[in-house]
């Protein structure tokens, strides 16, 4: 076995991928907010961040998941070196990567923030629990809080000094938010007293930062009832009082869970009792100002799906090349050596895997960080008509990232545990533990079904024609001369077809877009690894010819699900009578 | 969240595939060795079995998993309740329940033994492991082992109260057998000496017998390479002296394994020290003894992947049943509530997981049990053309038996964890164990793709038309009048016409067949489920009238992958080159 906290980061891809398959410094050029930025320096920043998540997260990884976190009298013990690295990230100053210069970021694009993510979450998913919630928390408070709290609580979430956490979900209410019970009252100061339960909150409790920043959803007492009686508050952990000392506030941690995987984090359940916070936004407005952070949230989600399969190539592959058993049929001239064994990446059903897990984790990233782009393009981008096009295009892509990436990711962390045989289902291995850490992802932030709804009925279908800012960038692709284009044409079309189909019939059969919602998506997933690959296939430079072959194994042996996927969403016609 | 332990025996589906889909009890008649078994006492085997698993394997299963076991100066410590209940297993009879009578055993048939598999599986996989090879000692000792050893080490194994293990995998050898180094050594007293190490050892060691009997793969001095030159042995863990005193062995356990699941079975890394042991068979011919065990104990791990499934359906269900989230756009009068929110057992994508899960876990149910039943007629039916033509049978459904329902198995388990939301992440909701317990059933008893290769390249493509026992069997089904009939004998068309066309393109392609084998027990696999319920609707009285709404829902739902996976079939001509 090699080293067991081996962690490479795929700098080479994702240069590829921002450089050549993104052109990714042109619109840097084009954005004032990103016109320093040039290719080198951010290959710099991504080198300096996969030293940091190679040299000091991998290494606490399989250790963490060993010894989980210790709950004991409201207080949180973390695993052994996950304070220390976070210490490390904050003195580093990432925190403050893609935050706003105006308030003491580093101003970089989300782009770059995306690729530190997917190599956070592919050497240490856990510890990248304690601060996932972080810039998202930063661009909320940035959006929607008023000056005082920006003041009091942005400078130190822009430094890392203190975390931030999101509570929302409670033990009766978990996809659906509208059954939210816990209570805010207004004080007579212009703050509220917020009474009540959250569950499943990561990092509710730790013993990194002196303070923790709640982001919480309440009701107010005149709060309608449902989702639009939903308010959003900010409660610290600890308050400052008025002669500058500290108080504790009435936030209690009263345990943490045992989960399946991602165990150096602590999720934790929380009970606020009267705890003091102050209102973000308006009143009853809070899933709006909440969902500020949600397209970026999910795209880190999907990026943990990407890290996952990543992390699980290179186990595969480099288990693969070692390891020999049997004669191959076919095997390339030396690689079959003395003792009648070749290695195991040598035969055809490993073949396979290893070309799976490259295609999608390639694809994937591509699409990804192409998702991640294009926010910073609806952001920073000159001209209005392009950023509102970059909204649309992102509202149609960050679902099918978050749920495409992590049922992938989960896959084919599978796949790459079968390489294994039966060292894959030991600890030491490694990758069972990147199996069970991935399966999260396809549940937290929106499970995938709800994902697969968002993306369906509530962006494309609910507009005239909504899948066309997907479908449009599809199609200008399949037009450009390339190997692949007339294949990805066809599968535009038919995605076009389907859409439409679905459209018509749902006029007389309301349930039918939940029914077909996931096949769906995945139809929409899989059309859009074609793009991906055609892409790849057209712009690679003679040093990425390899991108060339991948794209025909993505097109000869990926894409024929596709067809399976079309099919399911047409046997969503059937009714299913409930059980 | 209801009672934690809960199993509910699935008595009357396993009824229902005996009495009415096999319609065993007639074939039992004609059986001598089974003449004197009927329906009813069948059903009270099943009954009793199912009191067994509910009652005192059930309760054990989350606690094995959370306390594992420990190892310690070689000795094991199995978790608390685990030797109490085989304890308890032993005193009931159960180990006897398919051995023969002539020696101490009940003679009742292969069927009823693999429902009690199936049973145990669900309901503590873990403590099955410590038993998965007893049955497969007896049958290999039975058939294979001199007079002086039966007399020593049978009637042991049919009480229970001896416990076996089969040692075959060491460091460098799993897949490949050929690469075995262990050695045994004559000795003068016809007996041998066993120097070597192996590992994966289920129960090699535990606290719950008092003598094991290690069946163990080696070679002899003069042996030829590769597998043909490997014998096989038995090796106890104590010796009885000439004065009726015991003495150790030199069998020593090195550790036990951290493992993703089955966490209360030791795993454990063997050492033999010249340790005595008797030659079993023939020299050199090992494997043909040790394959005497192969077919039971593959369709035993196929069995793993329904419980699997059972119990993932029976948790599903039942939390979807309870939890309210959201307002379904359809639901029956009555279930939706006063809170406003419907048990999400109505909604669209948890509705469809949930038939899913049914129609996979009832028609593997049939496939199993068929399997199962095809073996006893192979042993017992009064005419030799009957026994051999289901042993040809037999040989064909193992693999895809073993190969589809661990596959399935673990993919239903997680998307029955998806029905949970983050409740299915954490331990207490016990369907992330299933996960986890379900996964090593795709790996040991050789992994779904050596099982894959087994049926394309050994079976079906090694003789002429190999694959026509399994499609006479569909096509008479096919033939009967019936709903699905048509369309079930379409796909027996396209499995013959990919069959032929694999066989004629693999002399030009040596490979080809290997990089084809799992996509095609695939496609098998599928046709196998329709047969499954084009016969369960077909043949179902009314008291099961439910069975054609399955049938429909796999026709209309499940079936259109077959497509998917003849496409990937016929895929597998492109070449694909190692990475």
């Amino acid at each position: 076995m090699s080293d067991a906290s081996h962690y490479a980061p795929p700098l080479t891809d994702m240069a590829f991928v921002m450089e050549q398959w993104l052109d990714a410094p042109a619109d840097w050029q084009r954005m004032p907010a990103h016109a320093a930025l040039d290719a080198d320096t951010a290959r710099m920043v991504c080198e300096a961040a996969g030293d940091f998540c190679a040299g000091q997260l991998a290494p606490l990884n399989a250790s963490a998941d060993l010894q989980g976190c210790t709950w004991r009298d409201g207080q949180v013990r973390t695993p052994d070196g996950f304070a220390a690295a976070y210490h490390a990230y904050v003195q580093a100053g990432w925190p403050a990567l893609a935050c706003d210069v105006g308030v003491g970021g580093q101003g970089l694009p989300g782009l770059l923030d995306a690729a530190l993510n997917e190599m956070i979450a592919a050497s240490n998913h856990a510890w990248a629990m304690y601060l996932g919630i972080l810039h998202g928390a930063y661009a909320c408070l940035h959006a929607h809080a008023s000056e005082t709290l920006k003041a009091q609580y942005l400078p130190h979430l822009v430094r890392g000094d203190w975390l931030a956490t999101m509570c929302l979900t409670e033990p009766q209410a978990g996809s659906d938010l509208g059954l939210l019970r816990t209570q805010a009252r207004p004080d007579a100061d212009g703050s509220y007293r917020l009474s009540g339960n959250k569950i499943f909150i990561s990092g509710g409790e730790q013993d990194w930062t002196e303070n923790i920043v709640h982001l919480v959803l309440a009701r107010l007492p005149d709060a309608p009832p449902g989702t639009r009686g939903i308010s959003l508050f900010l409660v610290p952990k600890r308050l400052q009082q008025a002669d500058g000392g500290w108080v504790a506030n009435a936030v209690h941690c009263d345990g943490i869970e045992k989960k399946m995987g991602i165990k150096g984090s602590a999720t934790c359940a929380m009970r606020f009792e009267e705890a003091q916070g102050w209102l973000i936004g308006q009143p009853h407005r809070g899933l709006a100002a909440m969902f500020v952070m949600m397209n970026s949230a999910r795209l880190h989600v999907g990026l943990q799906g990407l890290g996952h399969a990543q992390m699980a190539y290179q186990l595969a592959l480099d288990y693969a090349r070692e390891r020999r058993q049997m004669r191959a049929i076919v095997c390339p001239a030396g690689a079959g050596a003395g003792d009648g064994a070749d290695p195991i990446a040598c035969h055809a059903p490993v073949r396979r895997i290893l070309w799976d897990l490259r295609v999608w984790t390639e694809g994937m990233r591509a699409l990804g960080y192409w998702c991640g782009h294009v926010l910073d393009l609806a952001a920073h981008a000159p001209d209005e008509a392009e950023r509102s096009g970059s909204q649309a295009l992102a509202a149609l892509l960050t679902p099918v990232v978050k749920s495409l990436f992590t049922e992938r990711g989960f896959e084919l962390a599978s796949d790459a545990l079968q390489v294994f045989g039966g060292y894959g289902y030991v600890h030491e291995y490694r990758i069972e533990q990147t199996l069970r850490d991935s399966r999260i992802a396809m549940i937290y932030e929106g499970t995938n079904q709800i994902q697969a709804l968002d993306l369906l009925q509530r962006k494309v279908l609910a507009a005239l024609d909504g899948l066309a800012p997907l479908l449009q960038a599809f199609r200008a692709e399949a037009a450009l001369p390339s190997a692949h284009g007339e294949v990805l044409r066809g599968w535009c079309d038919v995605l076009q077809t389907e859409t439409q189909a679905l459209a018509m019939d749902a006029r007389d059969d309301a349930e039918l877009p939940a029914r077909a919602a996931e096949d769906y998506l995945r139809l929409v997933g899989w059309v859009a690894m074609a793009f991906a690959w055609c892409r790849a296939a057209r712009v690679a430079s003679d040093a990425f010819a390899h991108k060339r072959d991948s794209a025909c194994y993505f097109f000869d042996h990926v894409l024929v699900q596709a067809e399976h996927w079309r099919r399911r969403v047409q046997a969503a016609r059937h009714l299913v009578a409930p059980i």
